[in-house]
């Protein structure tokens, strides 16, 4: 395993609105509106005719939306048939695959420039139904029997990271209080509110309706009472993502033609992607993810960085208690030390690591296939210091790292940048 | 779009006995059957510590078999974890995507050696549940809505040849009768019997229950009575290839490090990949394939090979129309004139263009996501001369083409092996 043959550069990234769009919207017009945005946002411009491929993240049109096939169906809407076109699938890292092998491709020669794709619409069916869905990323012969569904799963994390380093239910906390006030600065994502907003709501509504005024200090005792339901002990809804609708697209390009598109490519320097057994059963920790670590090591190898020199990431928060696995298996923290680094404030927006500054799967959505692009998308938007409202990091954003995560972590893609 | 920068082998391939082999046999089961049976093949050995990434083609276990995330699955099933798993979807020509990526990530030079999967279980469902299935690779919102499942379709593109170049059923006939032929020289086909074997078959039993003698001269007038039964104007029974489980395992490896496993690999010297609009409204054509041309382009251009040159090729005949229009397509005869070529006996196995020799997805079988690996199982045991039965061809084979289509005609991915 060795390093990219030539230099791949990020030269225009965009996404559509993230959020409950279906019926409004299906995967074709949100991938539409995507493209759109990304167009719009690289420099010179950008036509079909300079595009070689398109790679189509997507995990699962099929028991969505009953459509297969996506990769030409999007190639054919923005005019890139006859051109290759296919659709990647590794569950929640969909177009983080679609984005890596985007990447290979161009060091191979093969293609210049692809147009990468990550599409979901998940709200076509009831909640039940996605829940349902999702659980196919898991072990279909024994999890899935088992009633073992993705918040069941990761509580089984939690509560096992409990057990091991003392983790309580006010870190898993801190992480969706800070991810809510990020995503109230992106104007892209779902959920636009802080967790203060929305207990304030809920405080007028029920004086609105002469109701018992609740005795809430702060957010921590609004997220400790009835209005945040328990899912799956000790994992309350405000500590699992949203169920969203959304698309993110991206152009890269090969380092000697970037150029065109461009005089400020974001380059790709290290891509690393792991796996690990389906069944969690089948793995030997419970409070780690080797396929984090084994697609982190290839990055940080063929970046040449270590976890210090990251400056700012974007990690896969589908639960609270992912985002703080994930900050221990990168390698940004001690096994059990990521908690106080987030109660000391560390991981916020004017922090010294800022984490999911997009508002992460928490607050700007989590349409599973779209994901992994989305993060590329805030990656592009970070580095470049265009971020919307206030939500770029105030220094010059030299070193970024995004962190996409399949499944229960079986699947893992790990992705560097630099400028 | 350019060379691949680096030489690439295939050092290893296998497959599992195609079949209706659920509830025996289900995507796992057959996987490691076709691993081990690649493994037998592959010279001097083959281990996972020796390979570097895990490249699975399906095309939809999430709606056949109510499970997604393949990737890791079978990665964790050979023992690959914690290497880069992914599974590759384009409709029936999903493992040859899964193959043409895994090639394109050796030439970029990220991995040395890669194991390359595909599989489908398809007889989970009744036949109407598959053929609903198989309509979410058409349009979803367009095509299926009206019926259009693809029977229909291919029944369109045949009545749009017939009308054009005057192709005829009995032209169809031919295609069935050779490939049926073929298949019953191959162990691991679904179907080991001649179109005359099952005649004769019919009509022993016939006898047996004291019914009234068909007055069959030959296969024709078989094939033309309500023993095959018509599916879709002017498609009968045996115009249509068979629902079938079934993986297949290749193992590919860098020029460089391939003596490792063989003192006789073959080289992949040409790949192409080609798409056309999803929807068949929507193309300038019905009686030719965009996609495969582009496809075939590419890959004669990076092989420096014309179509005269190859010398035997497996084409994807999901049903008898699409035999013949890939054999135009593909260039190796003028619009219209393949048929004439098929009557004159060109494509039979001791012709001068043997065609599908396996049997074809019409008698060896179409487990839809395993059907492009197999493509190249079969390139690999006729370029090797080890063909099973009478099936191998009589000279040797030093050039070979390879053709998967998906859909109808909006994917097509074709393969060039030279020794």
């Amino acid at each position: 395993m060795g390093k990219l043959a030539r230099k791949v550069a990020l030269v225009g990234a965009g996404m559509c609105k993230f959020g409950a769009n279906f019926p409004h919207q299906r995967n074709p017009d949100m991938w539409v509106e995507a493209w759109l945005d990304a167009v719009r946002r690289t420099d010179n411009g950008i036509e079909p005719k300079d595009i070689d491929a398109c790679y189509v993240g997507n995990y699962s049109s099929d028991l969505f939306n009953h459509q297969g096939h996506l990769g030409p169906q999007m190639a054919g809407l923005v005019g890139l048939v006859p051109k290759p076109a296919s659709r990647f699938e590794g569950a929640c890292a969909s177009s983080g695959i679609a984005f890596r092998q985007a990447i290979i491709a161009i060091a191979s020669g093969i293609h210049d420039v692809v147009c990468v794709s990550g599409v979901e619409c998940m709200t076509e069916l009831p909640t039940t139904g996605v829940t349902d869905v999702l659980a196919t990323a898991s072990d279909s012969l024994f999890e899935y029997p088992a009633g073992a569904t993705f918040p069941g799963l990761y509580a089984t994390l939690a509560s096992a990271h409990f057990h091991k380093y003392g983790t309580t239910v006010e870190d898993l906390m801190r992480v969706a209080i800070k991810n809510h006030e990020n995503g109230k600065e992106n104007p892209y994502a779902q959920m636009q509110s802080s967790i203060k907003d929305i207990m304030n709501s809920k405080i007028s509504k029920i004086k609105a309706s002469g109701g018992e005024i609740p005795d809430w200090k702060d957010e921590f005792d609004f997220l400790k009472s009835r209005s945040n339901p328990m899912i799956a002990y000790p994992l309350r809804l405000f500590d699992c993502s949203l169920v969203t609708d959304g698309a993110a697209c991206l152009f890269i390009a090969a380092g000697d033609v970037a150029k065109k598109f461009t005089d400020t490519p974001i380059w790709i320097t290290g891509t690393g992607q792991g796996s690990a057994e389906l069944s969690m059963h089948d793995r030997e920790s419970l409070t780690s993810f080797i396929a984090t670590k084994e697609a982190a090591r290839q990055a940080y190898e063929m970046s040449g960085l270590k976890p210090k020199d990251i400056q700012i990431a974007e990690v896969h928060d589908c639960f609270t208690i992912a985002e703080i696995v994930a900050l221990e298996d990168l390698g940004f923290y001690e096994k059990g030390k990521a908690v106080d680094a987030i109660k000391n404030g560390e991981t916020k927006r004017d922090g010294s690591l800022p984490i999911n500054v997009s508002g992460g799967l928490k607050s700007k959505g989590h349409p599973v296939g779209a994901t992994g692009a989305a993060f590329a998308v805030e990656a592009f938007k970070q580095m470049r210091g265009i971020a919307e409202r206030n939500r770029q990091v105030k220094f010059d954003v030299e070193r970024m790292l995004t962190h996409n995560l399949g499944g229960s972590g079986a699947t893992c893609v790990v992705t560097i940048f630099e400028k």
